[in-house]
């Protein structure tokens, strides 16, 4: 059995609450799913925003573009012709081959919500297709409400379908849009659709009634073969339908074939990575690649998992590229520095008091929130300073961020430092439109006479993260800041208390790793 | 059909990873468990920590501990008689008349984990529930990992069954452990056991595989008349079975009689009150009872909900306490603006032209990144601006924030404000540990005298997130604040390119709205 992924955390997971992405976000989204084998990546809705049309016009110059993007979009209005309606002009625009055009199943909807005749809205779904055909593209149909459409007046539902076959459709794809149907309702109408249609079938859930998963499986089951969702279950109210969940499912309970079984050993890592873009907290106990997907408490359990993982773990976490933890020890970020120690060439049978306490420091900083996948560039530093006595180019003597308004006038922000270089003091000041902004500028303008590599070095990138929220305006604040020389790339952190704090540290450690780099592939030249 | 519910929040819900609740807590859960219907709620395993114990001393004085209260734990240990051993002593000592005892029933964890013989497996299970029965108590019998077992050795799982009903169980309870079974399977192992024993059978799901709501139901329509589960799916790893999805499942899309339909009505509060007491975020899209499980986002929803709700809602959201919510954002038309304007009672037939300035306003903020969908408090502040000329309690005349930082030093952030109230003209200062915290602190120094009730009101959120990111620090900063007071929680944003900017904003309207929604529940008093 195969069944094909079909990504809509780009337009459909967007819908959920806080959730947006850049155009930069969403092209390197785009760009990691079809690396892992996803067969479809829906980009968005190029009529309905600047965004998204802009997404289209860089993503479609992509050699992937042609097989793997589509771009979703209503029919044609009621009273229109497709060839005249903006809508359809604007989605030929996005220049895909692929096109996801969304219809309405309930007839309810007809009458109620857009406000028209049954008869007007097959027209307006199978000219809309058809006329898309014509112009050289694939359309998969999107039936929406098709569940509750087809149980309140299965013939209308039916026909609406043979709207979208008659206008030329590829797939038509069932869509649970209100989320609260059942898993044996949604197998039983998808297999008798597939008896009665000769085209394949596809699945589009939502989570209301906490069964968006168990609904797609239960599609593929009743014949369905392609499986629309969202990373991390990204969507309105309660979500889409989780492909983090139903991959796995899939591949190892159900041994369909997906995408390669090697991707599905970085399902986690492309959960959490569209998780930081988000900015979005990556929930511990979502299933698969959660944190404690796979976290044994002490006692019975870990002896058993010492003796027989399958005691209990439903599945090889790596698999999914996710690891075991066992929580009495908290060992988990261990053998990642050890692994990234190694890739550094650095001596780990030598380990010194002094490389030890830093170890320690790394591993309470990630107990902190310090994340290594975000901050290479941080993690190194710390490391050569540990095993390499590595000395930073600079030091704090004494730092003051000043931010001041007075009625009408504006908000000023002013920094002060002073730094020791060697045996030289720098004292200097700076404005900034913000107090994190202001330090930088005051910490360029600090070192550029001494570094003068420092003029190349752009922060590309600034997130904050607030790691314990519920610890209101005290909780602990984690910096991630991007540095780019206009070749590469490298990332920082800082996390504190205090927001200027770990902005200061994350600063710092960008440009002194930036020199670091500088220093190591041009060779010693100071 | 009837179903009865069976609660483990109390036991299994707190091995979920930061939960924990003191013997206070518990018995306030019990005790509104209970009293809106649930039929059993297990307190604990008396004989695995002395907390537990407590809790079953004080709990089995309630009235309705007979009917509803039950001790979990495990059978005696191999190579023992109950009579002799201290679990099932302490279990005996917990006092209650429903006792639930888990024993092995998948042959390799016999082997691998319990290190014994099958038999001797079979004998602790049969004379442990004998001798419990013996002293008088009814017993349920958690078969556990069954499902694994029934697939890996069926004869031997019946086998394990068989042993719990000689020893004189009431009911059988197939567990799902490692919670990676599919509903097909749930549902059909679950018949065939039906068909085998004459005892009614409960379900125990976790949700490794996100299927634990759709196996219990699946288990339901296999002829479970038992469903066991957390508040929440609070639980190990990836959590328990979730009874808030369970719950309105069972009761209003398969027609079951589980708790009154009347106490259905409540199960928002308690999912928010159960997370409250264990101290955790609730997740706004949890399906049912999140604080987005009805909400509505895009333009075209908006407009249809407002003429037939059930065309974008899978259920009343009154029929388990949850409310409708329009979220006003960059997605949506002015549809949405007029329907929380309507809902606020304001007057929309006569916007005078300061009004429309104002709507004008909340669209330019909405672009700048103002996110008005969290932040209903901000949003009603400016719609009563609009349409009823709300006036600040207080003006801005100046403030001052100072961070700091020597070597070797703390890091130090300190406050200045100047307010005016009324005609006097308010002067302080405070330290923080951060700007944000010592800006907090010194507003709430500056207004506790003139305004006592916001002694009562609490930062309970903070959440920063850099809007246009590839800006670096010069990009817009959006912050939203959660503010509590107890009963009630409101949100509110502030976006500025400078953080303590868009902070001071965030946190002026949040104490605004909490003395205003004050003003409003207690008619004017000042």
């Amino acid at each position: 059995m195969a069944v094909k992924i079909y990504d809509t955390t780009l337009r459909d997971g967007t819908q959920g609450e806080g959730i947006s992405f850049s155009v930069d976000d969403k092209l390197k989204i785009a760009g990691r799913l079809v690396q892992m084998g996803f067969h479809w990546v829906e980009g968005g809705w190029p009529g309905s925003n600047p965004k998204d049309m802009e997404f289209f016009q860089r993503a479609r110059e992509q050699e992937w573009a042609r097989s793997h993007l589509t771009a979703f979009s209503s029919t044609c209005r009621v009273g229109q012709r497709p060839e005249t309606d903006v809508i359809i002009q604007a989605l030929l625009e996005a220049g895909t081959y692929w096109v996801t055009v969304f219809g309405k199943s309930w007839d309810l909807h007809v009458t109620e919500a857009l406000n028209t005749t049954l008869d007007e809205n097959l027209r307006i779904i199978r000219e809309t297709i058809a006329y898309l055909v014509q112009q050289g593209r694939q359309v998969i149909f999107d039936a929406e409400h098709f569940f509750d459409g087809y149980k309140a007046n299965p013939d209308y539902a039916r026909a609406v379908l043979a709207a979208a076959r008659d206008g030329g459709a590829s797939w038509l794809v069932l869509c649970d849009t209100n989320g609260g149907s059942l898993p044996w309702e949604v197998q039983e109408i998808t297999r008798q659709i597939g008896q009665e249609f000769a085209l394949p079938l596809g699945i589009h859930c939502h989570n209301d009634g906490e069964l968006a998963v168990a609904n797609s499986l239960a599609a593929v089951q009743g014949g369905a073969t392609m499986v629309q969702g969202t990373i991390n279950g990204f969507g309105e109210r309660c979500g889409n339908a989780n492909l983090c969940s139903i991959l796995p499912n899939l591949t190892f309970k159900m041994a369909a074939e997906t995408i390669p079984r090697e991707q599905l050993a970085h399902l986690t890592e492309l959960s959490r990575y569209v998780s930081e873009l988000a900015n979005l907290h990556h929930p511990n106990n979502l299933p698969f690649v959660g944190k404690s997907a796979f976290a044994h408490k002490g006692g019975i359990h870990v002896s058993a998992i010492l003796k027989n993982p399958g005691t209990y773990e439903h599945l090889n976490p790596e698999l999914v590229g996710n690891e075991r933890r066992v929580l009495v020890s908290e060992l988990s970020g261990a053998s990642n520095i050890v692994y990234k120690a190694e890739e550094l060439g650095l001596d780990l049978d030598n380990i010194s008091a002094e490389a030890r306490a830093i170890l320690q420091e790394i591993k309470e900083l990630e107990h902190q929130g310090f994340q290594f996948e975000g901050a290479e560039g941080t993690l190194e530093l710390m490391l050569r300073r540990a095993f390499e006595n590595y000395q930073y180019p600079f030091n704090l003597v004494a730092f003051r961020v000043i931010n001041e308004k007075r009625e009408g006038e504006r908000f000023h922000s002013e920094a002060v430092i002073k730094l020791q270089v060697g045996d030289e003091i720098i004292h200097t000041a700076a404005e900034g439109n913000g107090p994190v902004n202001a330090l930088d500028r005051c910490l360029r303008k600090a070192l550029e006479g001494v570094y003068p590599a420092i003029r190349e070095m752009q922060l590309s990138d600034y997130k904050v993260r607030v790691l314990n929220e519920k610890a209101g305006t005290e909780a602990n604040v984690r910096v991630l800041i991007e540095t780019t020389d206009g070749h590469d790339s490298w990332n920082t952190v800082g996390v504190s208390e205090n927001i200027i704090e770990a902005s200061w540290q994350a600063l710092v450690d960008s440009l002194a790793y930036g020199l670091l780099k500088r220093k190591k592939t041009s060779g010693p030249q100071e």
